[in-house]
């Protein structure tokens, strides 16, 4: 068996519901001695520290690496270049790496690019899970509980690095896989940034009607559900579509067909094959998505 | 104050969800006294009767709304017509008839043709609530609570008709709400039928691939959220989109231009505006989604 986890310092760059939720889940598992969250806005990080979700504040990342163990960068994808610009001349040279950017290309890119000699400490990673929720107050340490978390390492990956965070994802309770960054962006691409898309769009096409106000105050739970991650970041989705772009692209276009399909069957009247496309849907949800009890 | 309901015999003509539900509001609320459920297969009826959501069971409709006081009609929309044409004739003159059907200007036109004599005391309904879930067994007494419930009398119907309908309804806990049977389609056309299309879509879309049982098994929360409703009965939902597809094809087409809008958005890499698009979608969300706690 491995040794137990150590970390002595983490620090966590963006302290919001992902990175706050790590260092929490961290923390419950006593694997962490010392957590430093860095962030912009001194309000978020004063709610971190009030909330023990993190012992330091800095808004210097600089500054705030230059001991750590572990540093997990969880800022909107977008941020991602500017922030390794700022820490990669600063990392000690045993420091790992990792980030929680739900696109993979992109930050692979830019670690190429930005993280000079750090390049074999760096492991790409993205756990799949969050809410609606953001911000530091809405970190808890059951986040990650059984939820997936992809690493995509790369040829220079250090086999250490990967091993440090692939412990510290599964001292947070998460399952983790292996994927290639190409993989990774295609498979999130389908079942996660578009089924974004789909939702914002479904309560914008709502919000433009004249009678908004009595089309909402008139839906009842189906639509709540469908539309609840429409509640997500802007900024962060705005960032992620366009860093992932042609893997949601392709996506998108197979929605668009799908949804053809079902405007043919309901335009032509034809119950039948209307019925054949929704019990495709109900069995292939019942088969892969229903929790078993 | 009105005095207080009193149903002596109540048939439910479809024991689903929402007919065995009414059965069970109205029993707690100590608003009726019998419940006779007439249906098709005797294996969900003997369910509905071991449960208690009925008192009776009976698979012809005819004899049983021979002295029936109310009579919920909650069959799939489209079993209605064979369902007033088997029923009409032998309702004593006293009956109130009600639907719940989630389409109305289908349901009323059946109405005309087949109601007869007893149109001026058929009070076309929709109680805007349910689950994915089906049959006897899923149902139970707080469904409506807190619920819309739709009621589009016509020129024809007898005021004391409406009102024993709406205060049945109240009885379950439920909001009334009296729209026109245009208005009522074109609403739920946008909130309800349109996200059911949308959800059956998506789940199809991503079930296609190759790679269906490995995007499933890596995606999250958000996506089984949004398409929980994909879970819904094929059967009723074919009916649905067949019976108010003037309406549904219109949202239809309003959705796919948000969604061209959206993608054109990616395709530029325009960040700012998507941004702009799912801030607005946000806020619209927490405006009039999000239940204040």
């Amino acid at each position: 068996m491995a040794a137990r986890l150590k970390i002595r310092k983490l620090v966590v760059i963006g302290v919001g519901l992902i990175g706050g939720s790590f260092a929490l889940a961290l923390k419950r598992a006593r694997a962490v001695q010392r957590v430093v969250g860095v962030g912009r806005t001194s309000r978020n990080l004063a709610a971190a520290r009030g909330l023990k979700v993190i012992d330091e504040a800095s808004r210097d990342p600089a500054r705030a690496v230059r001991d750590a163990d572990l540093v997990l960068l969880a800022t909107p994808v977008g941020q991602m270049p500017a922030v390794m610009t700022a820490i990669a001349p600063h990392l000690p040279a045993y420091a790992v790496v990792t980030d929680a950017g739900s696109t993979k290309g992109d930050v692979i890119s830019a670690a190429r690019r930005f993280m000079g000699a750090h390049l074999s400490r760096f492991v790409p990673g993205h756990p799949v899970a969050g809410t609606e929720k953001s911000g530091a107050e809405a970190a808890f340490p059951d986040l990650f509980q059984g939820k997936n978390v992809i690493l995509t390492p790369q040829r220079e990956t250090a086999a250490p690095a990967a091993s440090l965070v692939k412990r510290a994802w599964e001292a947070c309770g998460a399952r983790v896989t292996r994927l290639t960054a190409e993989q990774h962006d295609a498979v999130l691409a389908a079942v996660s940034h578009l089924p974004h898309v789909v939702a914002y769009a479904l309560v914008n096409m709502l919000a433009r009607r004249h009678n908004a106000a009595q089309l909402f105050g008139l839906s009842a739970g189906g639509l709540r559900d469908t539309v609840r991650i429409a509640g997500s970041s802007p900024e962060m989705w705005a960032d992620i579509c366009v860093a992932n772009r042609e893997a949601l692209l392709a996506a998108l276009e197979d929605y668009e067909n799908e949804l053809e399909r079902t405007r043919a069957a309901i335009e032509s009247a034809d119950a039948a094959e209307l019925r054949r496309l929704f019990a495709g849907a109900r069995n292939a949800r019942g088969k892969w998505l229903v929790k078993k009890p």
